[in-house]
C-alpha cells in the first residue's frame, strides 16, 4: 500500500510531553509533570445529584442529539459568569466546545492558512503549539518578564510581521510560566491589536483560580473592535473529564465557529452540558471554587518555600497568584532534558521546558505543577529534585 | 478590520438541512426530516444506575482528564462487540471519538490533501460530504441500485481516478437511501480497493439496528490488507447525546488518529465513556437493541404501507431492512425543494434529496425518517404528504 496520509499528517507528532507523562506514571514517582486538577476536590456527590436531577427532569432530551451551539441555559450561565469578570455577551456570542482544546483547534481551523504567523508568549501552552503547527503556522515568540508578555517586544514583532494573523495569549497564570499579564499591558495589547489589525486569541482556563492578589479584567474586557476571541473552560473549576469549554466572540465569528463545530463533532455531549448547568443551578460553584483556591494556595506556597529551602540559589522562578504551575529557569547551559532524566532516576518528575518554546530556542527551564500532589508529596518531591539540581548545577559550574 | 478567515472557512456553509430542520420544529408539523432515534426508547433509568455506579466506584477518575485513546474497558467491550460481527481487533486498533462524526472528520484531516478524490455512493451522508468539502476534496459519485453501490460503476470510477484517496461507504441501511450493500459486493469492493490501491472508509452507524433480513458481515470483515477504516457509534443503539463513537483501523493508522485526536479535543468525555461501559456491564445492551428494532420495524412497515396507500404510483422507494430512513425517488423533472415547501404548508416535513448528492446533480428525491414519529403520526403525516404528491405529480404531468 502506498503512503496514504495527507501532508498535514506529518505536522503532528505524538506529543513529547505525553510520552514523558507515561514514564512518570510509575507509582514510586512523585510527579509535578502533569497539569491535572486535584481529583480529591471534584464534587462527586454534587455531580451525582446533578445527574439524577437531569435524568429525572429531562432524561430523553439529555440523551438525544442537540443543537451545535450548545445548551441554552448553560450558555446563559456562562454569559452571566463572564459579565461578573467584565465581558458583555449574549448566548449568541457563545459556542460550547468539547473542552477549550477544541475551541483552540477550531480557531486554528478557521483562521490559519499555511504559513500564517501566530504571535505568542515565549514560552506558551504546548497543546496550542501543536494545534497551530497542525495548520502549518509560523510562530513568532515574544519575550516575557514576570508581568507577562513585554509590550515593546510585541510591538516590534508586529512591525516585523505586518500580516500576523493573531496574538495567542494566556493572560492569567500562564501555562507554563504561571505569570500574569498586568492591567496596563492588557490595555496596551488591545491598542496594538487595533493599530496593527490583528486578532487576539485569549485563552483563559485558569483565571477563575486566583488565590492571591487582585483580580484583573480579561483582555476581552478592553476590546473595542470585536478583535478578541475569548476561550475558557470548566476544567479547572468543575471537572475536566466532562470536556466542557466555550468560545465567546462576535457573532460573525461565532457563525463560522458553529459551522466548523458541526463538521468536527456535531455538538458537545448533551448530558455533560445539562449536568454542568444543573450543578450550577443546584450548588454554589463559587463556594466550590473557594475550596479549590484554598488548596492550590497552600500547595503553591508549599512548593515555593521548598524551592527556597531545597533548590540551589543560581536559578529563578515565578511566584504565581493562581493557576497550576511554577516555572523554574536554570542557569544558561543547563539542559532541562538531562535534569528531567536525572530527576526521574530520583523518582521525581517535572516537564522539561523546551517543548513550550515553539521554535525550540531554549532548553534551560522546567515546569512544575503543584495542584495534583499533597503538601507532603510536594516536600518529599522537591527535596529529591533539589538534590539533583544541587549536584547538576554544581557540576555544570565546575565544567564551565 | 480586514477579513481574517482562512481560505478553508469558505468551504463550509451552515448546513442547508440544519436550516430546514429549524423550520420543521413548529409543533404543528409532523416531521420526517430529522435523523433522530426515538427518544422514548432511551434507557433513562439504566443510565441513572450507570451514572451512580460510576460515581460511587470511580468518581474522581471519571471526572478527571484521561488518555486520548479512550477508556480501556470501553474499548475492550467494543472490540468484543465487533468480533461478534466479524471484525478482529485489539484495544490498540480502537480510538474512542466524540461521536462517529469526529471519526469522519479526523479521517478527512489525516488523509485528504486539497483536491483529493473521495469516491462515494450517490447519494451519501450529508455531514460526511460537509467534512470532506471542508478539506477541499473532489467527489466522484458512484451510482447505486437497491443493492447499494454498483461495483461495475465503482471500477469505472477507479480506472478514471487512479489517485483516488478512499472509497467512503455506508454499507448497512445507508443514509439517505436505507439501502444495504450485498455480501458479494462487499467482497468485490475489497478486491477493487486492493487492485486500485485505495482505502475504504466504512461508516457503519446503523448496522446494529437490523430488523429484517440476514445480518451481513461488515466490509472490514473481508479486509485482507488493512485498508478498511471502520467507523461506528453508540448513537443509534444507546444514546446519541453522549457522543461516543469510535474508529477501528490498523495500528499505524490509529497512532496518527490519536495524535490528531489529541490536537482536536485531548480526549472524549471520560464520564460518558465510563457510563457507556458501565451500562453494558450492568445491563444487556442486546436486549435494549431488540426493543429498538421492534419499534423501528413497526414504524418502517407503517411508513411503507402508507406509501402504498397514499402516494401516487409513479414514484419508487427503498424498502430498508434496518436503520432510520426511506428514500423516495420522484419522476424526472420534479423539484424536491418545491415538494418540500408544499409539504411544509401542509404541516408535514421531509428532507429534499439534493444536498445528499455532493455534486448537486439530482433533485428529484426525498428522504423520510421513520424512527422519530409514532405510528399515528406516521399515518397522518404520510396522508398529508400523499395529498401534496398527488397534486404536484399530476400537475407536472399535465404541464409536461
Amino acid at each position: 500500500m502506498k503512503d496514504k496520509f495527507a501532508q498535514r499528517a506529518s505536522l503532528v507528532k505524538s506529543s513529547e510531553t505525553r510520552e514523558i507523562l507515561k514514564v512518570t506514571e510509575r507509582p514510586e514517582v512523585i510527579s509535578f509533570a502533569g497539569g491535572l486538577p486535584a481529583p480529591e476536590l471534584f464534587p462527586v456527590e454534587a455531580m451525582n445529584d446533578a445527574c439524577r436531577a437531569v435524568l429525572n427532569e429531562d432524561g430523553a432530551a439529555s440523551l438525544q442529539y442537540s443543537t451545535t451551539e450548545g445548551y441554552i441555559p448553560l450558555r446563559e450561565a456562562i454569559s452571566k459568569r463572564m459579565q461578573d469578570i467584565g465581558i458583555e455577551s449574549t448566548v449568541s456570542n457563545i459556542l460550547i466546545t468539547s473542552g477549550s482544546q477544541q475551541a483552540i483547534d477550531l480557531t486554528g481551523r478557521l483562521f490559519l492558512n499555511d504559513g500564517d504567523v501566530v504571535i505568542c508568549e515565549s514560552p506558551t501552552y504546548l497543546a496550542a503549539i501543536n494545534v497551530f503547527k497542525s495548520y502549518n503556522a509560523t510562530f513568532v515568540e515574544v519575550d516575557m518578564d514576570e508581568d507577562g508578555m513585554i509590550m515593546e517586544e510585541l510591538e516590534k514583532k508586529l512591525q516585523e510581521n505586518p500580516h500576523a494573523k493573531f496574538i495567542y495569549t494566556i493572560p492569567d497564570f500562564q501555562n507554563p510560566t504561571g505569570r500574569t499579564l498586568t492591567r496596563e499591558r492588557r490595555q496596551r495589547m488591545i491598542e496594538l491589536a487595533n493599530a496593527y489589525d490583528v486578532l487576539i486569541v485569549e485563552d483563559n482556563p485558569y483565571g477563575g483560580v486566583r488565590f492571591a492578589g487582585e483580580t484583573l479584567p480579561p483582555v476581552k474586557h478592553f476590546d473595542t473592535e470585536g478583535r478578541v476571541i475569548y476561550i475558557s473552560t470548566f476544567s479547572k473549576i468543575f471537572a475536566p473529564g466532562l470536556r466542557i469549554g466555550w468560545v465567546c466572540a462576535d457573532e460573525a465569528f461565532i457563525d463560522k465557529y458553529v459551522a466548523f463545530k458541526q463538521v468536527a463533532d456535531l455538538h458537545t455531549d448533551s448530558f455533560a452540558q445539562r449536568v454542568t448547568a444543573k450543578y450550577m443551578e443546584l450548588y454554589d460553584i463559587e463556594e466550590h471554587i473557594q475550596k479549590i483556591k484554598a488548596v492550590y494556595k497552600e500547595r503553591c506556597t508549599q512548593m515555593l518555600s521548598c524551592i527556597e529551602e531545597f533548590f540551589p540559589e543560581n536559578l529563578s522562578y515565578s511566584k504565581p497568584e493562581g493557576g497550576l504551575f511554577i516555572w523554574v529557569e536554570l542557569p544558561q547551559g543547563i539542559d532541562s532534558a538531562h535534569i528531567f532524566s536525572e530527576c526521574l532516576k530520583n523518582n521525581v518528575a517535572c516537564v522539561p521546558g523546551t517543548p513550550f518554546f515553539p521554535n525550540g530556542t531554549r532548553n534551560n527551564a522546567l515546569r512544575l505543577n503543584y495542584s495534583n500532589m499533597s503538601a507532603e508529596q510536594i516536600v518529599e518531591g522537591m527535596k529529591r529534585m533539589g538534590d539533583v539540581l544541587h549536584r547538576e548545577l554544581t557540576r555544570e559550574t565546575t565544567v564551565l
